[in-house]
């Protein structure tokens, strides 16, 4: 098994995360995305998409996708369970995983991807190159704010994302988070609830992954 | 049990396939989206992020999430699978599912959203109001071009898009390409393994749904 990594982006962060929460360590190459190692045909003869992570399996399979390779250690590796254990909480905690992801995860990259000088023609990630739109950095930073409301009223309710228990949600909503703060959109004042689960949740040993 | 439910929105659809592929029927209610139905204080009552679908069920828990909804009927009535068997297909098949929704499903609703005059100031769905940006559609249109020759390639290697059997992943490629086609962006005659694929996949009965 081999799991392509960037110690620095937030995408295989999320799989970092899961893998200590759930104690399991996995051989490891890093990919140097600052130097767009990504793109180099070696790279892309591993992932045609030009992305990390990355998951080889010992079979020849090929997971490239963060979620996907979360997926297989939930399935190999149970305990603790992250992704929910009867049919309402898989339902539920695959809903609130996506929804932190298109509301917070992809909001975030959308204003950094947009406005960060070093991304200039790779406003997305992946093998084609996309112009920067500024419009679209300024969408981003909007709908930051709407998903730090929404995360802030949810978890005035909740104890984590999801519900009672600690899962994929809450590390997703954390890399989000953190991602943000790097693009200097920070949790604000006001949002209290939010501001306490996230000192929470850093406080894991898992965050340091 | 209830599903809310709009016969022409597409992300309702990916619903009503995986059900009609599993041969279940669950009561439905109609929301007129046409009419923003969803933006009423009635229905936000029941999903206040204002989309559809959105699962009711029988102990109060609400599912506001296609995916989610599908994987509560997987988990329920596993027969037939659709997100895969062993924990290599599982992973494969959401990595799937999830590539063909990024690089095809949203690139559409990019495309679609930030043209179309009858959603002037709602280029995004749910509860927040963002206006139109003309670059991001001509992104999305190029981006669903990028779609197409990857669906071409994927499937001329392999038999679904997810690998040999049918899953949802092909039910979120179906759905693409019928709202692309909506949109005005066709399949192009060059990508002759996805025309094949889409014809293949339409002639199942699930594909009225």
């Amino acid at each position: 098994m081999k799991f392509y990594d960037c110690t620095t982006a937030p995408s295989p962060r999320r799989v970092r995360i899961f893998l200590a929460e759930k104690g399991i360590t996995v051989p490891t190459v890093q990919v140097d995305l600052r130097n767009n190692e990504q793109l180099t045909p070696e790279f892309r003869a591993i992932n045609p998409y030009a992305t990390v992570p990355s998951l080889d399996l010992d079979d020849g399979t090929r997971i490239n996708d963060a979620i996907g390779i979360c997926v297989y250690f939930e399935a190999i590796h149970p305990q603790p369970p992250l992704m929910g254990g009867s049919a309402e909480e898989k339902a539920l905690v695959t809903a609130w995983q996506r929804e932190v992801e298109r509301n917070g995860f992809y909001a975030v990259m959308e204003a950094f991807r947009n406005s960060t000088p070093g991304l200039k023609g790779r406003a997305l990630p992946g093998p084609h190159d996309y112009e920067q739109i500024p419009a679209l950095a300024e969408r981003g930073r909007l709908r930051v704010a709407h998903f730090f409301e929404q995360m802030h009223a949810r978890l005035g309710q909740s104890e984590f994302v999801a519900g009672a228990g600690y899962t994929i949600a809450d590390i997703t909503a954390l890399v989000t988070i953190d991602f943000a703060a790097r693009a200097r959109l920070p949790i604000p004042e006001t949002c209290g609830h939010l501001r306490r689960w996230h000192s929470r949740i850093s406080a894991r040993p898992s965050a340091k992954a």
